[in-house]
């Protein structure tokens, strides 16, 4: 076994009490003052193993211990240490800390690679106190402005810039990452799947497309009782015929495909008065570009038959949409040989959710690594990864970041 | 023709006029300055044919006039000139001012009758101010005690006591109605069945039985992306079957039965989280209060088969019962006669909304008139009514009336 998984196991440990909750949780919201001490925690333990730290302009740390090339690209791979209010400590932080075990093993065992290793913890990737979510990887990769960044506000009108330059994090736009062999993430899952299947690690092949609804269901508004049912325009009986019609949609199209209504309004919302209208949101995640396609036309389909047999009308507004990301095969495939050579059982996996790695890959030959979480529970206290799967996830990390790195 | 529809159909425009809105509608929500105005106009009209007006200590106004028999008990029939806010000028007032109607004609021909006739118009029948809605009949009725609506409060926290008082409206107990032959009410439909029917009065048999519950499904809340279909526990889709179900258990009921859901709240009401938890209400309305017991019944099925699926918790709770009100026969059947004589088009008809002959029929042999209204619409400053149609109700409770209370 390469890494120490004690090591790295009380290395969660004292990170998860920076802003830890009573109830074993974490509140490390980005920026804030709990941030910024996981953030120098993180910057000494770096350069007590010898890592060179340097900060980028919207905060995201980096610590790089050089090849022997001087002119090799990296090989990158960390996570994020901000959370979710009453958030777990796993949650980001393992694939950070993980990311530093790493490095403090290749430094312990005096490992000289060709490429440079370098760690990285992104700033805000929850988007919990500045939207939108993974905010920094998202200027690295190009699809943020800084400009606009530093100009987002939390809820208490807090800007994003000014949090930056107050916690002391503001570095140089130079230290940007700006080239890579490949970017590695260890995550947990977030999901039940790895759990239920009993597989110990998810090689994960991508991100699956998200493509976000909004939909306004028109009606008639009516006194429930002098109506009778078959002259009502009942828009919350039109609505929910959508949102048992999105699931059915989902289950259609397979492949791990997942359809959620997840917020929806009627008005005027009073007992006796037939719903008029209703307001309502439609998620929807596919791996593959064509199958959320096909989930776009069902939708349109089910929506037009329901508008037309409940003489609703249905306006539906497709608002954001995020294209499937596959992830890089070759990387995969140094995974899969990491868990044959230790006995891992491993699946492929896709991510049904958004991490900083969709941005990197992007740029960079990309890829994830998954281990199962209890209860498929994250963004909550009980959030809970086993020491074993740490470690697990922690030498496959290992395994695949030294081969990319190329070992002399 | 008995009545005068020019002079009745005058007098609802003029009353209209008081607490009018630019739209055309009325808002003279009970208590109020403008409710005031029109009890004050009322009470001189029914003093100005000859009738002796009395109020009693929960603001009901009657206007009597004698029989020929002193010990004969009257017959009684009115409705409510409060209204809801931006409400229209019918619903209500057609019911008292046909009522005047009624007896200026008898004033007019001179026509005598062995019993009293005794019009009313009863305080708050809407619950738009003071909650509950019938609150005057209910009171007359046995169902509230006198001190409990006396401390009822507005928005504003003006009572219905102190108010009664202010607009000076508070009269005798001793006035309060206790005997009567028989209770009247023409009303217009507030649904649009007579008008798609094409019938021009709708002789109601009956008042709906009512019943309203709460129903509060708990899943589990988690990320819409990662938590593969088959896994999730989400409130809303099985919320959402609830409310697909609840139609078709009214359909299969028959007999004019309705069901509605018309409030539903989704928790934490996010895009990208399955809900965790709905609260909704269920609105079940059927003539026979066996029908209402099957409903019951398979509503209680659906929900324990819905729960059972999805693996939700459902808790249902059935806070409200209003038991079905038949009426009258032997009324019905005059006004059968009357639409015979006249050449109207009549049907039975339930009514599936309260009215103040909902109480009364707990004392008295009562029964209702309805008249079409425009695409069925009532509460509303679009509520309209055609003159003849107005006309129409007038003349066949005038005729009922008349037959009740026995011509000499």
């Amino acid at each position: 076994m390469a890494i120490d998984g004690g090591r790295l196991w009380q290395t969660i440990e004292s990170y998860g009490a920076i802003g830890g909750t009573r109830r074993g949780g974490v509140t490390r919201l980005a920026l804030s003052d709990e941030d910024r001490t996981a953030r120098d925690r993180l910057g000494d333990d770096l350069r007590a193993l010898g890592a060179r730290v340097t900060v980028d302009d919207i905060g995201n740390m980096y610590g790089r211990l050089d090849g022997t090339d001087p002119h090799a690209e990296p090989v990158v791979f960390g996570s994020h240490l901000d959370s979710v209010p009453q958030g777990g400590r796993f949650d980001g932080a393992l694939g950070v800390l993980a990311a530093l075990e790493v490095l403090r093993t290749v430094r312990d065992r005096s490992v000289r690679t060709r490429r440079p290793l370098v760690l990285v913890n992104w700033t805000n990737e929850e988007g919990a106190r500045f939207e939108p979510a993974m905010m920094a990887s998202g200027v690295v990769a190009g699809r943020f402005d800084r400009e606009w960044v530093d100009a987002r506000a939390d809820p208490q009108g807090r800007t994003f810039g000014g949090e930056l330059e107050r916690i002391g994090y503001r570095g140089e736009a130079a230290n940007r990452l700006a080239v890579a062999r490949a970017y590695v993430e260890l995550h947990i899952e977030q999901g039940p799947a790895l759990e239920a299947s009993g597989h110990q690690i998810g090689i994960v092949d991508g991100i699956m497309g998200i493509a976000w609804y909004d939909l306004v269901v028109t009606g008639e508004s009516d006194h429930a009782g002098p109506t009778p049912l078959p002259m009502r325009r009942d828009a919350l009986y039109a609505a929910a015929r959508v949102v048992t019609g999105v699931r059915e949609i989902a289950s259609r199209l397979g492949e791990g495909a997942v359809g959620t209504v997840g917020r929806l309004a009627p008005e005027p919302n009073i007992i006796n008065i037939i719903p008029g209208r209703v307001q309502m949101s439609i998620d929807l995640r596919h791996p593959r570009a064509q199958g959320l396609r096909t989930g776009d036309d069902a939708l349109r389909a089910l929506i037009d038959e329901v508008a037309r047999a409940e003489r609703v009308e249905a306006n539906l507004d497709r608002f954001w949409l995020s294209e499937p990301t596959p992830f890089a095969p070759d990387i995969l495939a140094l995974a899969e040989a990491s868990c044959r050579e230790h006995g891992y059982s491993a699946t492929r996996i896709t991510s049904a959710a958004g991490h900083d790695a969709k941005y990197m890959a992007d740029r960079f030959p990309t890829a994830m690594l998954f281990i199962p979480c209890r209860d498929g529970k994250s963004h909550a206290e009980v959030e809970w990864a086993e020491p074993e799967a740490v470690e697990r996830g922690a030498t496959v990390l290992h395994d695949v970041v030294l081969q990319l790195a190329e070992p002399q």
